[in-house]
């Protein structure tokens, strides 16, 4: 169906007329009434059916009990018990020693964790309710519910541009250093949300090494998706340097908060969820911890345990969640390439894990597509979303989730999209032309 | 054992004869090397095995979908799923659109619902963190982890007396009518912690009909022993007027947040809590709670509303747990009698449902009861533990938690904590007699 030949060599008449032949291949799609998601990170049905030995874990004659003794269906253990805090940490690659388990949702220790330091402050730091202004970077494109955190508490995001190794370091350094608002960044370090782009040794390392103005400047280290891989050969997997201990070799043991979950492990929303980072900061959380809750869902921990028991169940597990994912990233790839490849209209990152992938158009034309995708039955993530404040400066981005659809509705929708890119991307350039012309004339 | 006179009828001599004599019942106690808590509001192990079935009410081969389709294994619903709201409703007596279901804590809710008052204030108020002053009104002797709420965000916690009917009314009319910097009053307004009071009907209407100064004012109505009967004869069992009903008819339908949760119904820290309000203070609530988390654990929902179907089944399983706690209860009632009435030197309440037993002591005695008590092996919630700042202006007040341990160590406890109530009591008339002979020479 592609002509191959990119937009940009195309006459006006070209354009024209590849305009209209995709005005009605898209009407065709309308005719069909589709009503597909492709909006968010779900793990899909066959994901969820991965983990229903969850449920059978424990039963009325299992001991609920911890390996020290603990009753896990009584009031009690703050932090976590013992034996999830090691599968946790199996899995972040941290010392169980540094965790604390929480509830169901990783996002809500990440709220909290902004909540506390602006009701109260960061080890003794002035509460950021008392400042005059709070700030943080903010990686772009990234995730929206991050974004949504800091926008709530009034906090002034500055973008910072992502490339493959990871953010622009040399902006990260000079501002951090320059500036005693900042407070914190948001990364998602490994397949990051959307891009599934992971941080280079080389960035991990200058992390490590920040010199922040700001005494309570905190790295929000979203690890979400670090066992997350598509493909089994390890040659295709990403690891990437162990943040607080590169924190602790450079000096700086307490500048990082590390977040993950079960979410996307087991079930969304009946999980567990992680916090890792120094003991002095844990000591400060935990002081305020006390007085929210008497302790998260043993049973749910000691549930997550059973069924786990260790790390490398959890990186079996993880195989098959991407033996149902791979072949989804790999339509939506390979259909974009047959589709848009050669166009010289958009890119898009090939993730080796993660739930997303980072898609870029033409400048200006990320709104009308999501929208006309959306007028055909294919809902996406929001344009804009992937940026603060919802505002995309380029109006390019789009964030496309292929985990939740069955393959072939993904295949229709990814079809679809791309129509919806060539179509407004030719309107575009058509309307470029008219303008010029009528300037000329 | 008791004399049954009254330690103020005692001349010097039979008080010191009676303090010798306990002096040496108490040093038996120690030698028993005793490990006894009577410290917290726990469920004993009889009453965490009533909810084995739960374990069981999900399993592998179950759909895990709500009655309206919802996977429950996956991300979503903010607020709760259907089935469950409904069934915190018949436990709450509230219609399930009034409801949203949280995670496994109520503590955690009203943490959050005051750190939200904080950070963001009540629907378009000032935030709590921009004004100078703070004040919370509450109910003494009450519930530490409210006034530990309190405390840590810096409000100010004004006490009200507590009477059988409830908080002194006149008082609190007066105070929230006159002062715009009270915001709130904890109240546990059915079977109170820690003296097992429920609020008269009057008491109910009058808070209903408050007039607050402020109007972010918000009645936190922590409903924690709604269903927590200790006998089954209705004669014996306590209803209170339903407050966010009471509220509505009385024109101040915004002025209350209602908690509960499952903890002592089913397993502490691993069942689910909800908030009942009204519908404005529904939306200001969730417009916070969307930037949180994307939901909570709706499997737990869902195995909770499998395990108990309805509000009848939840009432039914109370009983059985009224059937453990009953006996303990009297028996340290009866315990209580035996060796404290008639001195003239405590007062206690006997309460019809609940997790406690509020004790009074001598003006200045309770601290060093509670520390007799601990070195003979028995924990009890330390003193002045029940007042905000953890200071009882009488040193009076202990509260006593029957719940935990088995029958034949609660007996223990009980006596020995009588024989350092009466050890204690009777030291300190001796000094005080001393104290005033010295000041006759």
């Amino acid at each position: 169906m592609s002509s191959r030949k990119p937009y940009a060599q195309m006459s006006k008449a070209e354009l024209s007329s590849e305009y209209q032949q995709l005005r009605q291949i898209y009407r065709k799609y309308q005719g069909m009434e589709l009503n597909l998601n492709m909006a968010r990170g779900k793990p899909c049905r066959e994901q969820l059916d991965l983990s229903m030995g969850l449920m059978d874990a424990l039963t009325s004659d299992a001991d609920l009990s911890c390996e020290d003794g603990t009753d896990c269906r009584n009031y009690g253990v703050l932090d976590g018990i013992a034996e999830c805090k090691k599968l946790m940490g199996d899995m972040m690659e941290n010392n169980p020693e540094n965790i604390i388990v929480y509830g169901n949702s990783s996002l809500n220790v990440m709220y909290d964790t902004v909540s506390r330091a602006y009701t109260h402050g960061i080890m003794g730091n002035t509460p950021w309710c008392r400042l005059d202004k709070v700030k943080f970077l903010c990686p772009v494109p990234g995730y929206d519910r991050h974004f949504g955190i800091t926008e709530y508490f009034g906090i002034d995001m500055i973008p910072v541009p992502m490339y493959p190794t990871g953010p622009d370091m040399d902006m990260v350094e000079k501002l951090v250093a320059e500036d005693e608002a900042i407070k914190g960044i948001w990364c998602v370090p490994k397949y990051s949300n959307p891009q599934g782009y992971s941080y280079s040794d080389e960035t991990v390392r200058r992390f490590a090494r920040l010199r922040p103005k700001a005494p309570d400047f905190r790295i929000f280290w979203d690890n979400a998706y670090c066992v997350h891989h598509l493909y089994d050969d390890p040659s295709k997997q990403t690891h990437i340097i162990e943040i607080l201990n590169e924190c602790k070799l450079a000096g700086h043991p307490d500048m990082v908060y590390k977040f993950a979950s079960t979410s996307k492990i087991t079930f969304p929303g009946s999980g567990i969820s992680a916090l890792a980072t120094s003991e002095n900061n844990l000591v400060d959380i935990k002081n305020q911890l006390k007085h929210q809750t008497i302790g998260h869902d043993k049973v749910n921990q000691l549930r997550h345990v059973r069924f786990f028991s260790n790390g490398y169940t959890i990186e079996e597990h993880m195989k098959k969640h991407a033996a149902i994912l791979r072949p989804k990233f790999e339509a939506v790839e390979r259909i974009f390439e047959e589709e848009l490849g050669g166009l010289g209209i958009a890119t898009w990152t090939k993730p080796l894990g993660g739930y997303f992938i980072s898609f870029d158009g033409t400048k200006g034309t990320a709104k009308e597509i999501v929208d006309k995708a959306k007028k055909a039955g294919v809902t996406l993530t929001p344009a804009g979303a992937t940026w603060p404040y919802h505002k995309d400066p380029a109006d390019s981005n789009i964030r496309i989730a292929p985990s939740y659809p069955p393959l072939e509705d993904l295949e229709t929708a990814a079809k679809l999209f791309t129509v919806c890119v060539r179509m407004v991307t030719a309107k575009h350039m058509l309307d470029a032309l008219e303008n010029a012309g009528a300037e000329e004339d």
